[in-house]
């Protein structure tokens, strides 16, 4: 065997397997009731209408285009769908401030590429998004906390990052019921953070991933539509909104989109043309199809069916949990983070799980991008019924009692 | 408007608009003959067939999992059809030595990425897939010459990576029928690249997207072939193969492959995760299903249309082309490379083609690592049928002899 180690350029090194995918596995164990993935439900997927898309396509003279290379930048008319949906949210914009990635990971993924030299500083909060470590990571950057509610100094951060060897280049934050939380960045929140990202004079990345899965509550703007507010056009943000319809319609054909300034998609097209050419001719035509016809009924059935699973789940957790735990109250997204007591650790707990409870779910510790962490996991209510959240929630609280003692 | 450039990372400066992107532009032209594109010809795209396998999946109960997430090696299925083409390549190798990527694009991005850290050198031919270079740049890597029929010495390559502050991380090269000049390497010449790489201790990228496409002379080994004899086991080789559905299936649904040994494909395993975590899943069943139904009867089809047309260019440039210029005679792929006389310019007689002539084609300058090559370019046979050869070449072969004068 060869030395591949010694040959491999520096950032491999912090490619390493993700705890959550070793985990998926799991989820092919009949004997497990499995809270670990953030799937989507796959008996919700709209497939009669993804059907009729294909058959439609294969049927009309846009065929050869369908199997034919295309634009990096995008499928026009899925843009253009996207930019009346945009406009829905408060955020106007033209075709040439949005573009099409193979699913939002991918958009992440070209965004550190961007912005990223090694050492320099990304923001983001404990704890954030694994996926996005994960893409970032390849860029060798370091992290400093996020904080959307807090009050420290931009030249603290400023001097962390110069301690660090590099600058800080932008705060990723998902604003809406994020992964793994569930938890939302309140108005003054969000404002707090373009207020910082204006004083660092960083990009802002708004991971909207779950922003339509909205079950309560009042929508809050998106960040770059309270910066479009102020600036008064979006040539004129640094906000960088990442959207996917991995969550809406379907993540098996992975097509996602990045909403931005002119400058900063300029620029990502011409990245993404060497980095991949363009994003699936096809799907992004089959995406656009179905998302005209019946995207707000889709989404509407989506919220119906996860809503009533959040519901159970917090009902259980509040039955089942022993005192000394708590766990966030989503108002939307797939997800619910449970703290356990200091010093208990959640990789421990579902070692013990499996063994035992017979119940997964995703310890906290590799969301943390500093290590900390380890008193809390996450569970997902996504891809349960009523029966599994009752069952599995009172196992793992049972276990979880027995543990605190 | 904020200064992005300011923001960026150093590696961003080295993306750049691709020439041939912008021509291809000029497709739409109809007054132009292009013969800039390096596509395959969409009527021979086997839509039938690919229409019946999205009909397929969806009336299966493999839908639900064409619509989700999959796991970053790929389709298993898929993996499976290539350990047996491989096989039949002379690279015998099992379901570990394979990964699915999203278009050999992709590949080439991910390789960059995973042996490149900036000032590291790759070795490339002058000229070499202008995409290639796209791919490698982000890694801010630096070039030297690949002449796989040549003696330099591991030394010399050694000691200029190393004036350059890196070490030389790989050669890459594409063996059959590359993109741009469409020219073969011979055995030796395999042989001599394999030999040179054990020297440096590097790694090498085989660019095989070509390489079902041969019309004539007989198949010669893949480089890969070639180690695994010498070998004994996929798994001991340093030669990394990059293969494409492209040319030979469909572009549009963005599916490719790299086949290589098991530490290697670990590692792009992670880092796919990482950037996109998987390629479409139901494109992958979709390509699978079509490769398993008749591959080799869609490979036949389209090298008999390419083979006509190579054979009407090279007659046509024969009968047209003035004294003073000289060109390949490709046994396979898409394309023919021309170069004009000393001191002429490839990019010039461009402009003035699309003036007078009204003929495309790729100026060669962009193909060379060093900016050399100016007096060369690229015309493709892939989309042009017999009339258009013969008329564009003659107008071109007329321009030309009035600038030679």
């Amino acid at each position: 065997m060869l030395n591949w180690d010694n040959m491999f350029a520096t950032r491999s090194t912090r490619m390493r397997a993700s705890e959550i995918r070793e985990l998926l596995k799991l989820l092919d164990r009949p004997d497990i009731i499995s809270f670990a993935g953030g799937i989507p439900d796959p008996g919700l997927f709209p497939d009669k209408e993804f059907k009729q898309a294909y058959a439609d396509i294969f049927d009309s003279a846009a065929v050869n285009s369908a199997l034919q290379y295309s634009v990096s930048e995008g499928y026009k008319p899925l843009r253009e769908w996207l930019v009346k949906q945009m406009a829905d949210l408060g955020i106007p914009c033209e075709l040439d401030n949005v573009f099409i990635v193979s699913g939002s990971q991918q958009g992440l993924d070209y965004l550190g590429k961007l912005f990223l030299s090694p050492n320099d500083t990304a923001l983001v909060t404990w704890p954030t998004y694994l996926g996005a470590l994960q893409a970032f990571n390849a860029y060798e950057p370091s992290y400093d906390q996020l904080t959307p509610g807090g009050n420290r100094t931009p030249d603290s951060y400023r001097e962390a990052a110069s301690q660090k060897g590099g600058k800080v280049k932008f705060a990723y934050l998902s604003a809406d019921f994020s992964n793994p939380t569930g938890e939302t960045v309140d108005r003054e929140g969000r404002e707090k953070v373009l207020d910082l990202a204006e004083e660092l004079d960083i990009a802002v990345i708004e991971d909207a991933a779950y922003q339509s899965l909205r079950y309560d509550g009042d929508p809050i703007p998106p960040i770059l539509a309270l910066e479009i507010a102020r600036k008064g056009h979006i040539n004129n943000t640094r906000t960088i909104y990442c959207g996917s319809f991995s969550k809406t319609l379907a993540p098996g054909l992975r097509v996602g989109f990045i909403v931005a300034n002119a400058p900063v998609i300029r620029k990502l097209v011409l990245m993404k043309q060497a980095a991949d050419l363009h994003s699936s001719t096809i799907n992004q035509m089959a995406i656009s199809e179905v998302a005209e016809r019946g995207f707000d009924a889709q989404v509407a059935k989506i919220r119906a069916a996860y809503s009533h699973r959040r519901n159970c789940m917090l009902a259980a957790l509040e039955k089942y949990m022993p005192a000394g735990t708590s766990w966030t109250k989503p108002e939307g997204g797939m997800f619910i983070w449970v703290t356990l007591p200091k010093g208990m650790d959640g990789a421990e707990l579902l070692a013990k799980s499996l063994e035992s409870a017979k119940v997964a779910f995703v310890p906290g510790k590799a969301f943390f991008a500093d290590g900390s962490g380890a008193n809390t996991f996450r569970v997902s209510f996504s891809c349960a019924n009523e029966k599994m959240i009752e069952e599995g929630i009172s196992r793992l609280g049972k276990l979880i009692a027995s543990e605190i003692g």
